[in-house]
């Protein structure tokens, strides 16, 4: 990672205001979510479906909160947004390696936070040499506050360093998939096309749930499948050390940058999510930002006969020989 | 329901007992998971998959807890728990309508808890004339603590009351399933067998998922997809209204009977999974406590053209449409 251009020292007072930052941001969340509680704006809430608006207000409100506070502190830096790209012209990759940026999503799991299952938050991230050096995710009504910054450890709640257990970091599992948590996404592409991306997801997530031996061989009998709705909380908790992978294709930079920070720094292995020619032998690279494909596997401690990495890799190569390739491009790309 | 024989003043001691030994054991189990954060039972922790013991030994503890502190307070009342069930050797339903029954899970979503996935919780509920009148579930490491006793509301941490929007109670989507967050859990049988319980869960989460026109007719454009890998966590999101529908077989009564509680003093609907032979007229019953076979639907208010019961019903009609029939027996029934 390019950070010369920044000192240590530049470094930390960044970080701090990044989690400042994502504290203030999550608390706007919340008192947002609260308000309808006890039914302010009851006209939008008279149907579920049109509480959409109600989410793109927040979404706009803390995006433009964030936003600015960035502006007025690092006036040189760049910052790139989920509902700013929205409203933008361009759909290019937005992150270059000339300027530090921002890359903040003001309100992840926008479906849950429509419906108020705890699973939302705001993620920000700050980009160094294309690479994310700061992340700080904040689901304020699960009061889980997960914060990274390249050289200083992944912590949950500022206090307790992930991955959660540390004076033995458990390798993965001698048979993994087997024993271990698989979390992925339906998403947002729906349509039943006999080879469609619901439809390769559907087969993959089956694969890795069947009976070992079962599906021609591909049966992964993971110990348990998820689904939160939420890709930036997956990758929290797969650098918690909660899921041992993640798999999932579609996600936007804003959704994954913060969490990709939090997970590297924890320890964990970020690569494509879409299987090689030769899931065996194929080279592991990490994951590019801008790929919309990743696959997550969570910190892990050495086997007797293996590197911690050594396993994940291991895994990795699993995963992808049970996964049906996803077919999601960038627009323009 | 029979609570002739406890007067109101009695059922609000029971009431408040409850509530205090559900936060008691919850504090048990976050005790001994944050025990494995520093490297206790290292040896235990070294592979993920031997946990198991750890769950095992946590599970025993609390439920001996549990036991013996309802055993000293009220010596006359029945007790089910997960552990002293499945070391018995009857299987058969042990819920009789004469005496007031404890039925107790010490620790629901136990694959999470191996894991450290927050979304594990204690869930204890007393039950008179068979059905269940006070539910307590805690999750501690969420910090959240579910309750709820006939006539007196369901709260979420003691202060909220639920559904957590309330002065309007949105009533249930005009094309539902379409809007609603649809919760659903994979399971533990994962035989690849054509017409097994996983390929017909499969089937049935699909037809939820699908484009509207998709799947013959079938598919459903839910909001959302969500599994958390505990039972009583769903029926304890859907209690507070955000998980619109959840659906599942293979649960025990230890797993739902305080989650029942809740969700139908928030103002929810319980049935049964599997779809009767006619789904657009049968008549919808409560559930049976013992039935393994579930559909829970949050609390619905009234729109113009309907009751939020009338919602509710239709809501079930079409989620027994898509759904497949599950084959979940008990033992011996």
């Amino acid at each position: 990672m390019d950070t010369k251009s920044l000192t240590e020292r530049e470094l930390d007072d960044i970080y701090a205001f990044a989690v400042q930052l994502g504290k203030d941001a999550g608390k706007l969340l919340l008192e947002a979510a609260q308000s309808r509680f006890n039914g302010e704006n009851t006209q939008e809430v008279v149907e579920k479906d049109s509480s959409v608006d109600i989410v793109t207000k927040t979404d706009e409100d803390v995006e433009a909160f964030i936003k600015t506070s960035i502006n007025q502190k690092y006036p040189d830096h760049a910052f790139v947004g989920e509902e700013s790209y929205s409203k933008g012209s361009s759909r290019a990759y937005l992150i270059s390696d000339a300027a530090p940026t921002w890359c903040v999503d003001p309100l992840d799991g926008t479906v849950n936070y429509t419906h108020l299952f705890p699973m939302f938050c705001v993620s920000i991230a700050f980009i160094v040499g294309g690479k994310p050096a700061i992340g700080v995710i904040y689901a304020p009504f699960l009061n889980q506050l997960f914060t990274a910054c390249r050289g200083r450890g992944a912590w949950l709640n500022e206090t307790q360093r992930l991955p959660l257990i540390r004076n033995l970091i458990p390798p993965m599992p001698k048979n993994a998939p087997s024993g271990c948590v698989f979390s992925c996404e339906w998403g947002k592409d729906r349509k039943d096309r006999p080879d469609g991306n619901l439809h390769r997801k559907v087969e993959s997530f089956l694969n890795m749930a069947a009976e070992v031996g079962g599906r021609g061989g591909k049966g992964g009998m993971v110990h348990g499948v998820r689904s939160l709705g939420s890709a930036t909380m997956d990758l929290a908790y797969t650098a918690m050390g909660a899921f041992d992978i993640w798999w999932e294709g579609g996600c936007w930079e804003w959704d994954v940058a913060a969490g990709i920070a939090i997970l590297q720094e924890a320890g964990g292995l970020l690569t494509t999510a879409n299987p090689p020619e030769d899931p065996s032998t194929a080279q592991i690279e990490d994951v590019k930002l801008g790929s919309r494909l990743y696959l997550a596997i969570r910190p892990a401690g050495p086997s007797g006969t293996e590197s911690g990495r050594e396993g994940q890799e291991r895994t990795v190569r699993e995963v992808w020989r049970r996964a049906r390739e996803l077919d999601y491009t960038r627009p323009g790309a």
